[in-house]
């Protein structure tokens, strides 16, 4: 959906002007408004890349007419020093849409690069690994693209398009059972029903309730374990909470369907990218 | 001026609509309308504050008389385990509103709480912790706040309230002096000017031509103290370029008046908070 | 999620600004600025309510003071010539804001009332009356949430929320099986899988492949029922196209779990309600 | 006016966004990014066009570079079985934006056929068929540009561009003559002046008040006609109120100027049209 | 129609972002946040007052709690030193807003002034005066508010409301009876038709085609009573173009009915005023 | 900046929306869609102009393939009578989009040609001309570029770019060393510090503190002259207050280095600029 513009022409906006104000007041003294420039985007460590899309609309957004000749795509892993794209255009252009631009890929870059290593240390086996709705405000569906570049997998996009019933839920219904049959009764049947239980008793509970899936709060890996053998194949399980890069190797050994990973977008760190400016001839 | 609504409520509105969509199917089904609830924010590790008002704004986006209860204020420091503010208000709108404020304030608090490290381990010398511009896109105001939460100072705070000369405007003016000049000269009289140098004899050249401020790019501790020597207190001095929290407490020993650090901002550690929710009986 | 004022805050501003633009130059030359007035909203037709939140807030945007005592409440049926609610507040507001405010109530209103139809001529039967997403460009919240209102259910509120394979995704897939792996294998696994199909082989494919529902297109009440059958309650059934008010009581009876209705909200015919304004003494 | 893009662009990208919300989970798992598709729109019955412009914009916002070829214009008459146009661009722009192009279409459509009837029954006499401002809400130029396309004209486009002076303003007042005299006081000069009266007394005296039009309110064709030779031509005579497909005729043949018809925008019912899809080879 | 708040929420919104931004660095840096504070507005020249709901709504977008004690309103006569209000509240929102709440105040109140005075230059007769569309952008609604608080009238609020048939128009057309005609034919029956005439010979073609109003573009004063006697009542006058302080009283007595003034709007002097600040002990 | 469209896309938008709401009833009911028209734009007395760019994107706004010919750029002096470009359409959108097209340059050109006057006024010496922030709310950047363009020099953009401490800052601290100190201590190091002082013994006072410049407030020529025998060079001095086209010239002889006149931008009279109209053949 990222080739869609509805969605980050806003964002990009909001950004340049919180980042432009009223002007790039030394770029716009220094360089002649006519001036032609060209820069280069490299690398300075290995990464995922994400978000070359979105880099390439901010420079457009002061320059429709910028060119870019893109040597890998998103999703593809650059290694460090290799050089991802040549930009030439307005030289003021490139000068006061950089920090803006690098600003979107290196966060996008820096959730598909730990994504894959998460991806990476659970292996071979079906484990897929999830995002969380734990993301900056303002830039989830970047945030969740980046996700899937880096080889993961959405969980739901927001409050509205999967019921997820958490303890409070359960805790203001009275039970498991009670919680699936209202969400049942009165949330849209084509939404599928996930429930969070905390303990390996509630997992049958959720299952004869009619759950589709069921998220395993926080368990151990012999929790989690017994709790895929209780639910044989009768539900999609989820491991969730408290994962790092390791223990992932041993939650996925458990045979558990999706392992999800808040700090994928809530602790991101920016990959190192750099863009070498160059003015033409 | 975090207390002023104008910034910041545009950018929790949106984050509200990318969480909710078309609205909370799992509540909306589950809990009454009119149902109360009350609950605990908590803190999971030692942390400062950062972000109180936005998290308060964004539950009151969804019940306006939502009330709070606050045991800390920005930039004080809560311990693990510490009650940070108890809430009460319509139950649907705490559940509803809960990850949209929370990753609000895990962000901002993580910014502070990194912040404060820098500044302990640059020790208590002259030399200040600035952030840069390498913030989340659309969250810039939110993220400098929360450096400043942190004891940490702000830089510029866009492309328009300062200028600073950087390698690429100097490469195209033909040299320091040429671009300062053509800064004063083209820029308002009300702006100051910082200069970027890469190497010591940029100094001299940079203070002649009239800069307020020189930024010492990439330098190490050695060449740093030099141009600490060379500039005899004429301008201001910033380091910048691969500060760590381990080199930071050599940087800051220099002399050097201010040191910028990336990190603080573009690769930021949620810290861990909770909302405990208590339905009201 | 009615409750909620983020959703419907925007549109009835644009409602507002669009029957307004520069203001109401007849009441602003007649009404004197600080005139009170008093009015009661009255059904001319029997109707079920819906909207009674927007109707309230279209008046408070010209008067936050504006003062309502309904007799009503959303769901509810009022009999021709019934009270609704009596309104009290500023005069010149009560004016200027009467068309609006009952342009959304009678649209809302009429959703409700023809919705209900359906389900009375749907019978005791399980089958339940779901909507569209036909609904009038602007105002799709509010139309689903005005057939829930009439007793009927809300499919897919967009194209977000679930996944519905239709013939056209079906030929570009290549076959039934196809389309449901691809969606399986590309969309988030929290999603429900809806397959339409035209016939009735296309029905143990779609099961086969792991369809959640199938949407049963343009079929006649026997074909409908020989689905049910074939069904054996493996999968959820949905019957579509050409459904009125005549031939719903047979579908209803073949035993399909949901009838949609396009005509709920295509092809809406506002209820007579009308607005006595009294100036106060 | 429907040429500009100024007004249609943003109601065009709220629909966008209500169905899209983020992101067509469907055709974004099934079909390729690069696919090209055509497709061709067909009339399911009779219908006079309207909303050609918008339905072309729908599909441009997805695909700036989407290509149309149009055997009809709006106001036109398609037959039943007619290829309206033939439509080329990106496959998945044309699933995605399908449904949002076709509601606006449907609906304009479906008030431009309903008024070419009321136009007809109303016969070659003088009488024109008017709209109201019982518009959807945030519709009204696209449903009053819909009337003009289907032969009827627009009554004043909103609260702000014509006077109209109704019971509660007269009652207010204190009679018709002061209302007038107060509107001509204290409204711009450059707006007309129209009345609605209840019954035959009023208009002699709307007339020697100045009035430049009077609504007849509710009359019986025998009290319109009369109203006709009161007013001897001195002012322009519009019915309103109860005005049906049965009734026009008759009241059309009172020799009254304007017949105004609420039914044409707050009752439509969407005309049957059908974009079947086809992937390029 | 002031009272209402849609319209300049928003340009009070827009006008405060510009001139805060990230905010006011010098009050924030020197005042605490909770300080309380007073101010007296008050006039250095005589002058007309409009624009006193915006001078309090732009301190109230920044605290909502700011208390407003008026010794004037809208239209009425300052003296030089009168005192006009006094306001307290957050010290810090009585700095940061006092600019911008100034500039709307002083410009609108500048309108109303210069207004005033052309109205007692025009003497008692009949001739009323005009403004015109010549305002500044984006302030339209304001600017003519400003001329109803100065005596004056407004005429058409944008090229919507009322037909003024030009020069471009006529010779398009190809004569003031067809462009006439053309008008009647296809724009709605609700609107005024004005004709623009520059000689004596286009006012009974004007008339006998229907004009409800005529513009006598840039005539002298001779030329406009000619004008005045060849009308003979049917139809309203207004002179337009080249009209002065010196020359109104002239124009006013030639019997025509409107004089429209584009200087206005078009080049408003501000009229001086000071908010004396006082903090508060 | 005036190049980058983010800025004055919205204004532009805004502007157009106000003047024409629904639609341009004249130009629509006589003119063709389809017709085509050329237009001149000539100056009616010497200017200096400024918002070329604007004027031409007034007209793109509705028909983005009008052609302009220019035969002057910002900046320029255009003689009475000259012609400034060429302009050919669609011939709708040039006579819709007049007014709003000339309201901005009228005013941009007005502006710029004061400052040009005062720019001569003040002589060749090193007083430079500065305007304030008294500009028309939302017009901020406009207004401040037509200064440039006349000759003048920006003081800061708003209340973000540049700390100026005036005397409510200095009563709250208590004395201008305090309030200095306040600033530096909490303001960002990268902003100047001007200070306005009232009387000379404020200026030692002020430079001692550490104040970058001085605004000197309502001081008579002769004062001004003893406060730059009394900086000797230290900080920049800048006149405001009182000054006129008559005084400007003396007050240029004292010796300072700024001189800032409110007049430019909050009082401005629109120059005569006048687009003549051809349709094409």
């Amino acid at each position: 959906m990222i080739e869609k513009q509805l969605w980050f022409e806003e964002i990009i906006r909001k950004a340049l002007e919180e980042d432009l104000g009223p002007g790039d007041c030394t770029t716009d003294a220094i360089i002649e408004p006519g001036a032609r420039g060209k820069a280069v985007l490299e690398a300075r460590e290995e990464a995922v890349l994400a978000g070359l899309h979105v880099f390439t609309k901010v420079f457009q957004a002061l320059d429709p007419e910028m060119e870019f000749e893109y040597h890998y795509r998103d999703g593809q892993v650059v290694s460090s020093g290799g050089t991802i794209c040549r930009v030439s255009g307005s030289f003021r252009a490139i000068l006061t849409a950089e920090r803006t631009a690098l600003n979107f890929l290196q966060r996008m870059s820096g959730i598909a690069t730990i994504t894959r290593e998460y991806v990476a240390r659970a292996g071979k086996g079906k484990a897929k690994i999830l995002d969380t709705r734990k993301t900056a405000p303002g830039l989830r569906l970047l945030d969740k693209y980046a996700v899937r570049m880096g080889g993961g997998h959405n969980h739901r996009m927001g409050l509205f398009d999967c019921i997820l019933i958490k303890d409070n839920h359960i805790a203001a219904a009275g039970s498991i059972g009670e919680a699936v049959n209202l969400a049942k009764k009165n949330a849209p049947h084509t939404l599928k029903v996930e429930v969070e239980v905390e303990d390996l008793k509630g997992i049958e509970e959720a299952i004869r309730a009619g759950a589709d899936m069921i998220l395993l709060d926080n368990m151990r890996p012999e929790e989690i374990r017994e709790a895929v053998r209780l639910a044989r194949g009768r539900v999609i399980l989820e491991a969730s909470g408290g994962i790092t890069l390791k223990n992932i190797g041993e939650i996925a050994g458990t045979g558990v369907d999706y392992i999800s990973v808040g700090a994928l977008t809530h602790s991101v760190r920016a990959v190192d990218l750099s863009l070498e400016v160059i003015k033409e001839d």
